[in-house]
């Protein structure tokens, strides 16, 4: 059981960015409502959560227009999603020694 | 994907947690040096997450001598084992999602 947690990786550590990871893992891009549909969490807990993410270069913000509207949607970057699996990995190590 | 992270226990986000609760499904009772090599932290990382633990209940402090040595030991409760099992639970289907 040496070094338990050293694959887990401190910045998916919250359960906000574990779920906004794994959405954006089967999802190409959603968009700030459906991830607040799908966590349940306000808006400035999930904002604060992207913007993380996002510093990281875990995902990126994508601005488009549908028709006049202006759209921000987000989706995992290549490294994002190598980094996240890394860390699901560690979790389940973690889990099956339980 | 509707209430993605519904079923995880915040008490349990942070790694460190997350290695202790593993570390004591697994093992009777551990003591304080066990668990700090098992997780490389450093000791006041590890007594703060214990408190927490202990606060709410889902570890247990076990004082004894060892000779005339005192010894503080850390088990599971039963509370813990459950709630940690259910936490488990909710992050292999997070993982099996993604």
């Amino acid at each position: 059981m040496r070094g338990l947690i050293e694959g887990l990786n401190k910045n998916f550590e919250s359960r906000i960015r574990l779920g906004i990871m794994s959405a954006l893992m089967v999802n190409d891009s959603l968009d700030f409502n459906n991830l607040k549909e799908l966590l349940k969490v306000t808006d400035g807990n999930l904002a604060s959560h992207i913007k993380a993410l996002e510093k990281n270069e875990y995902i990126s913000v994508n601005k488009q227009f549908i028709g006049k509207k202006p759209n921000t949607t987000y989706s995992a970057t290549a490294f994002g999603k190598i980094e996240f699996s890394n860390h699901l990995d560690a979790l389940e190590k973690l889990i099956k020694g339980s």
